[in-house]
This record gives C-alpha cells, sequence and structure tokens, in this order.
C-alpha cells in the first residue's frame, strides 16, 4: 500500500510518499513545491495543483493523507492554508486517490505513540521508522511523511507492526 | 467584456456572468453549486471545481472576480471557505482566465458608489443596474453578480457608465 502524504501551504507543500508492504515501511520519495511569494495567490496554487497531481499521476498512490489543521493563528493564514489545501484535496479527487485526513493528534500517536509528543520526537521516529539516515528535507517534507504513516495506520492498514523503539 | 463573478463557500458557491457592452451591463446567467453536507469535504470540493470549470469553458469570460474575504468568525470557517475559494482560483488559473480580486468596500464602491453601503442597498442596485425586474436569487447569487461588476471596473473597464442612481 502506498500512501501520499501531504503538508499544505502555499510557500511551500511539503509531500512524502511511504509504501507500507508486509509490516515494512519505506519512504519512496519526499521533498516539497515552493512557490515564489512575487507570484499571485492564483499562480501559486496551480503550480502546487500541477506537481501534486503529476506526481500523483506517475506514483498512483492507493491512499492520500492531509492533516486536518487546528489554528489559533490569524483567519488570514487559515485563509492562505484553506486554499492551498482545497487544491491539495482537489488533486486528490480527479485522480479518484481516496483522502485521510489525520489529526495532529493522530499523527503523533502513530508515529510517536503518544499524543503529546513534540515536533522533534515526531522527526526522530519518523526517521526511525522509515530507516533513514539522515533527517528528511525540508521541514514540511519530514511532517508530510509523519502525515502518510498516519494515514496508513487510519486506513486499516493497522495491522502493521511498529518496529521496536 | 464578460465577466464571471464568484462568492466562494463549500455548501452554496454563488456565481454570476456579467457582460459589459458599449455602456450596457447584462446579466447573462446566475446561479449556485450547492453541495450536500452529507458529503466529504473532498467531494464537495470536486464538484464546485468541476461545475465551475463547465460554466468558464462554456461561457470563456474575459476575467474572473472573486471577493477578497476578511473573517472575524472563526479559523474553521476561514479554513472552509479557503478551500472553496482555493478550487476557485484554480479553475480560473487553469483555463488562463485573469482573476481580478475585489475587497468588499471595492463592490460596496462599485455598485452603490460608496463603501459603507448596507447588504440590502448592494442587492437592490445590483438588480437596478443589471435591469433585472426581480432581485437574483439565491443571495449568493446576487452576491456573484455584484462582485462580477466590481471586477469589470477594477479590470479597468472603468469608462463603462453607470445609470442614474
Amino acid at each position: 500500500m502506498l500512501a501520499l502524504g501531504i503538508d499544505p501551504g502555499t510557500a511551500i507543500c511539503g509531500y512524502g510518499f511511504v509504501e507500507l508492504r508486509g509490516s515494512t515501511l519505506r519512504a519512496v520519495d519526499w521533498g516539497a513545491v515552493e512557490t515564489s511569494s512575487k507570484l499571485s495567490a492564483t499562480e501559486r496554487l496551480k503550480i502546487i495543483f500541477q506537481d501534486l497531481d503529476r506526481l500523483i499521476k506517475q506514483r498512483r498512490p492507493d491512499i492520500v493523507g492531509v492533516e486536518q489543521l487546528f489554528f489559533n493563528k490569524n483567519v488570514t493564514t487559515a485563509m492562505t492554508v484553506g486554499q492551498a489545501r482545497g487544491v491539495v484535496l482537489l488533486a486528490a479527487a480527479l485522480n479518484n486517490i481516496k483522502v485521510v485526513e489525520c489529526t495532529p493528534l493522530q499523527v503523533k500517536q502513530s508515529v510517536v505513540g503518544y499524543g503529546r509528543a513534540t515536533k522533534e520526537q515526531v522527526m526522530y521516529m519518523t526517521q526511525r521508522l522509515l530507516n533513514l539516515s539522515g533527517k528528511p528535507q525540508p521541514d514540511d517534507a519530514a511532517d508530510a511523511l509523519a502525515v502518510a504513516i498516519c494515514s496508513l495506520h487510519a486506513a486499516g492498514a493497522d495491522r502493521m507492526a511498529v518496529p521496536d523503539r
């Protein structure tokens, strides 16, 4: 089962493909779509959509995992992130890929094993679970890989064994 | 010049086509894309995108006008509206139609002539400017028609005459 995790944003939109084969998790590909602040919001959304659409068509994930975001920041930020999130969900829908939404709590529980884990703990365990030699770069890609792991759990790939911690 | 105005929303997304020929404004078509709350957010965004994409391909507007929203409501609403707004902007971008963003102030100034106009005044003047016998339904479509008028102004169709008020 192949999951594409996404950390939506307009300036930088992280993505990570994680494959579950047997009980082994493997990071297949990761990175980020970055768009210049010199472009209009519309142009930036178009780039994000087209890049993700291309990645989805190329790798055909079984599921797309997107974090459910809760903001205590200002509403303008929520609106902007919402716009990016909208085109991410649309890219999945137009390719008929099931979307799995994970709360931040679920991501922490999936990756670290408890919901109060820090961002650093999530990063560290993502690296370990995927058996990577270094921290995935940029941070947004590491976040996306964590969401991909969570979405595999949430999609019912629950029998997947989690390595000893 | 043909403008498509849009009032973005997930449950109901209003649209209105306004044509400017010479100094005459004409409402060509209006309505709303409605989606059921029983559907997932992803499915709803897909319907909104596909319906708007079809309308754009059918009528080929010169510009797409979208209101710039400022929320003092909660961030969850901003996120949801942002998602709808994202797919609206994307539908325009993928069809290579220029997007014109209008602030609520600009919409009021364009349609009523002053920025502190009430919603009812905007509705009334939209109906008069477009020479319609009744109030366009639903409200979201009336809002979208007002945004279309504003986007024609903002796009530099400024020489358009405004009827006596």
